[in-house]
């Protein structure tokens, strides 16, 4: 695995540890409840997709995600406390930002890993939509992916993107960060026009 | 493992998915929101039992148990959309062919990979009760599982007899049909007769 | 693995069946059912860690826990038929106990398996609120752990005490007793006076 891998892991990790401690917030959660509902919304899609692949889980021989995890969580309370206001559709667009870092690295993953392509792209799929489902069912809400079609039908798009855009020759590192970008722009707009 | 155990676990999934299907319909879900809900449903009985016993799970390198999920969730929208009557108690009836399929393909996985008799039967019932389960926490319903004691007891005691029949020298295939149908019908009767 | 890990892990798993049961009963549940919730909480931390760490799961070839969590879920269930008082915060207090065992067992055995420090307190506490988790999320309510922030706070405290204890030469068994019963006494004492 690439160097840039383990930083976009990185990123994914800490945006969705914002979104986990922004849903914990709104629910008045408190302190370490809230590291905990981060973490388990961080680590939790890409903890399943490496369950599923048999490989060992990205977190269990590294602590580099924790600190990102902590770092996040509690920058995030730091900036809450304060009131800095919180634009209406934050949760949302951090987690869009997750959903296109995991559902990439984890398509990418799968084919390393030997999967077939279609199997690849579901688990990339499972790799951003599950850390944000087990955030909404611990906090007792509808998960977003169920609140509209557009949600799962993007990701699913942007991993056939990739895998397309890797069929046609485009070296790897481009090809994940256009499927990275194009996912993004159609979730933030699909926020923004709902 | 034998031919036969692939067709019973490809049937499994698909009337596991339509229950899915159903599910999400209830709770006017849309589009992919369906088939992100069948598929849960679907394969998350016998990925729980996989990664337990530590096995690949079962459709990391096979595609047709995607295929099985897809054409049973389409299948299922375009009748609902051409508002087919759907029998009052459609869910609860695929709900038991899926769960007497899995329960009896999953005690013998578990016994193909040396567990003890015990624990294959509550991997069988594990395989059966928890992609249902999953989907009832999605739907944020009580898990079917939950609301009446025979759903449980009847799983446990297709297990029994399906263990009982092998102890006694009878041969697989016909244990298998035996138990699945006994178990299919035992359900079949307490909904009818609840 | 010593033997009195063994012995602490049935321990734990039986009271957190106990916990199990007693959740079922309070929603009204029956029989089996009422089994199925007492076996997923009492299991489902354990399991959850040794999945995480890559190694069989603990009940996988051992009847041993399944048969303690049969005897103390229908011997709670007795208990309960003969209405017995039961005190008024026992479901919180023998979730104590079974955390105790847990989340310092579960940080042994990842130190076993060569995770970091951090990754072993992290895993502990996971494999003594796990359970729970589950639990409550099955019942529909807001798991215990993010109803108050002191008590994830004193799984991760508990750890350190532990890892710390060890790090200073403490024997295994004493460091491990020393800490349970910290954990314990901390959780029910913030139950007490809260």
């Amino acid at each position: 695995m690439e160097l840039y891998f383990h930083w976009f892991d990185l990123f994914g990790i800490a945006v969705f540890a914002v979104t986990g401690t922004l849903a914990a917030w709104r629910n008045q959660m408190d302190g370490f409840a809230v590291i905990v509902l981060a973490s388990v919304t961080a680590i939790g899609g890409g903890t399943l997709r490496d369950l599923l692949l048999g490989v060992p889980v990205i977190w269990i021989n590294d602590n580099s995600y924790f600190y990102a995890i902590f770092i996040a969580a509690v920058g995030t309370i730091l900036l809450l406390r304060n009131r800095l206001t919180v634009p209406h559709n934050t949760l949302q667009i951090a987690d869009a930002f997750g959903l296109a870092v995991f559902v990439i690295t984890g398509t990418q993953k799968s084919l390393d890993h030997g999967t077939s392509v279609m199997v690849a792209i579901l688990l990339g799929t499972m790799s951003g939509v599950c850390g944000g489902m087990i955030r909404d069912v611990l906090c007792r809400e509808i998960p977003m992916v169920f609140r509209g079609e557009l949600y799962a039908i993007t990701c699913i798009l942007a991993g056939v993107l990739y895998t397309s855009l890797l069929a046609l020759g485009v070296e790897q590192l481009q090809a994940m960060v256009i499927a990275m970008f194009s996912l993004l722009l159609f979730r933030t707009a699909s926020i923004k026009w709902k």
